[in-house]
């Protein structure tokens, strides 16, 4: 708890609790194994969307980000990013507010995947990566495709050629260690391989992107590869506590939530936190331990053993002992804080317009600004 | 489509429509059982959240109305209300602001199932009605609890006992009218019974409230009933399709997207509405037609059949032909508009910060804010 003078128990609830001290060691953590791999981070602020996080994965300056929407690209610009790859498949109406960033001075670079995209980002006069398939798992070309080689020389032509990406989103449905290193492999040798085919066709491949945070933290080796993208590590969340990128004491998000009822019968205790709070996200159904709507910490953050959201409504969520869990369930009175773990942070954090930042030194806490829609 | 100035085709996608015709038949289809039933109509706005909207649900007047957060309580105040129900369970930390509401005029009431929470509430001067379980999916005491009483003779003693409210959440697990009927009738006999068992006691209960979408038009008799209260009745969405509450072609919020690549060789087309724009609601899995993140229509709403968004990730929907349907996939090229009929339209609504409304009239779109936080 923050000893400085304004309190989180003077909080409103349900409302978005961010453990600085937690952030911080997250962003190290992945900083050093950039450092380690050789390659440029291009952190995802699709997570964060807030300006003082984005300045804190760079240490302090406005570095190269990643976004999910113009509207994420349209505010860090604004707080003085300018090298931002929007990492969403262009559509061609996207184009005219591409380009008013870009004659903002902002280097702002978009992926496709199609010779339709290419002509229209190449008549706009808009740089790109060509989004590549290392996976299966969403959009992208295999590095094989001719198609790749027709983009680029579309791109090529107007000087619009930046390079290519690949995303292992597949990545998040494997647990361990060894398992993420081999799709870390899958992304630098697809992204590797069709940088060579466009540059064995004469045309100019600068970047090669690779990234997710299971791979990023697993690579091994990214030879060929100029930089790395994630987006969750900063946070963390259950679903990576589930597949072991992390531990449940690195994940960095709480929901702060107030008890305000019982049905002692069914072993429930009710909450003011439902899925408005939590997001609807049932990620962790499919992983080897279902969290429910999120995992119970006491006001301190200390885990409640065995305790999870079982069941949410729009603005009530249910506690109780997961299945099979031994009781009995502790006596948690009326107007009890709560802290609940989130299955998933970009979802979770997307339900809120603002952290409240418990400072990693004492002092008061603070609050940080999200961006929101498209 | 709208024929005035601005089409949606110019909005920027994903983008979050309402069909004001659609509405005002659902809304009109409410108003009207509530008369034929004899009770008042008091809307939740959790759905709506907005103050246009509201004022389109009592005859553009700011009539009676039904919150879950006091956020909402504060800002339909702002916009004209002053008899406000907020129906979550009251955590004593947030009485200071109902206090402050209702020093500004708002008699705005809580809900509360204990007796610690009665104490608080009668402590601060607040009018309260006791929640009812009806059908054991939540909150409320049963109408035969030794309680009931004990919180009544509470509330009572410093005239804080307004009455007793229900709701059947469970109404919305059972398929068709007959078996809506059946809760609604379990929502009847224990608010009534609850009412009927306070007043044996001497106390006074004027209101005895009760509702939910499916059970508020399936109610035959609401007799000894005051109030009925509903919120996704104004939308519709593809749950209250599924269990046979409304047509699809009574739905009247859908989100406008973009196609933004295609994956030929797995039948794919991808979107760029994902999770942040639908929402992570699959409330549809468990129902007998899975319509996975929505059904797709194309751009003037018309339905196109069995494709549904079958994945999604943050800032993509993956649209596919269902599982089993007969192919093959049409041709829906780069930079089409499409429009998903959303799961859930709580939910859904919940990710964007305004409605941009289809007028029923031909004339120019409008666009409605929404409120959001707590």
């Amino acid at each position: 708890m923050p000893s400085g003078q304004t309190s989180f128990q003077d909080l409103q609830t349900p409302a978005l609790l961010l453990d600085e001290a937690r952030m911080t060691r997250n962003i190290e953590r992945l900083a050093e194994r950039a450092k380690i791999l050789g390659v440029t981070l291009r952190p995802h602020l699709k997570t964060a969307k807030s300006a003082e996080i984005a300045r804190r994965l760079s240490g302090d300056v406005t570095g190269p980000i990643t976004v999910s929407t113009l509207a994420e690209a349209e505010a860090f610009h604004a707080a003085g990013h300018t090298d931002i790859l929007y990492a969403v498949g262009i559509a061609p109406q996207k184009l005219t507010r591409v380009q008013v960033l870009r004659e903002q001075g902002c280097d702002l670079v978009v992926i496709l995947d199609s010779p339709a995209q290419a002509r229209a980002v190449a008549e706009a006069g808009v740089p790109a990566l060509i989004e590549i398939d290392s996976d299966g798992h969403r959009g992208g070309l295999l590095p094989d495709e001719p198609a790749l080689v027709e983009i680029g020389r579309i791109l090529h032509a107007v000087d619009n050629l930046r390079g290519v990406m690949t995303h292992a989103g597949e990545s998040y449905t494997v647990r361990g260690d060894a398992a993420h290193a081999e799709f870390a492999e899958r992304e630098r040798s697809a992204a590797v391989k069709a940088a060579d085919e466009l540059r064995d066709a004469g045309l100019f491949c600068p970047v090669v992107s690779v990234g997710s945070t299971p791979t990023a933290h697993a690579a091994r080796d990214l030879s060929g590869v100029t930089e790395l993208r994630a987006g969750v590590y900063m946070f963390f969340d259950l679903v990576m506590a589930g597949i072991e990128v992390c531990g449940l004491d690195d994940i960095a998000l709480t929901v702060l939530t107030t008890v305000i009822g019982h049905q002692p019968a069914k072993g429930w205790v009710m909450i003011d936190a439902g899925w408005m709070a939590m997001s609807c996200d049932r990620s962790t159904a499919g992983q080897n331990v279902d969290q429910g709507y999120g995992l119970i910490c006491d006001a301190d953050g200390r885990l409640m053993p065995d305790l999870i959201v079982s069941s949410a409504n729009q603005e009530h969520g249910i506690v109780s002992l997961r299945p099979g869990a031994e009781g009995p369930l502790p006596n948690i009175p009326l107007g009890t804080h709560l802290r609940i773990l989130p299955n998933h942070a970009c979802a979770t954090a997307a339900q809120h317009d603002r952290y409240h930042v418990l400072p990693a030194e004492s002092g008061p806490m603070k609050t940080w600004r999200r961006f929101g829609g498209w």
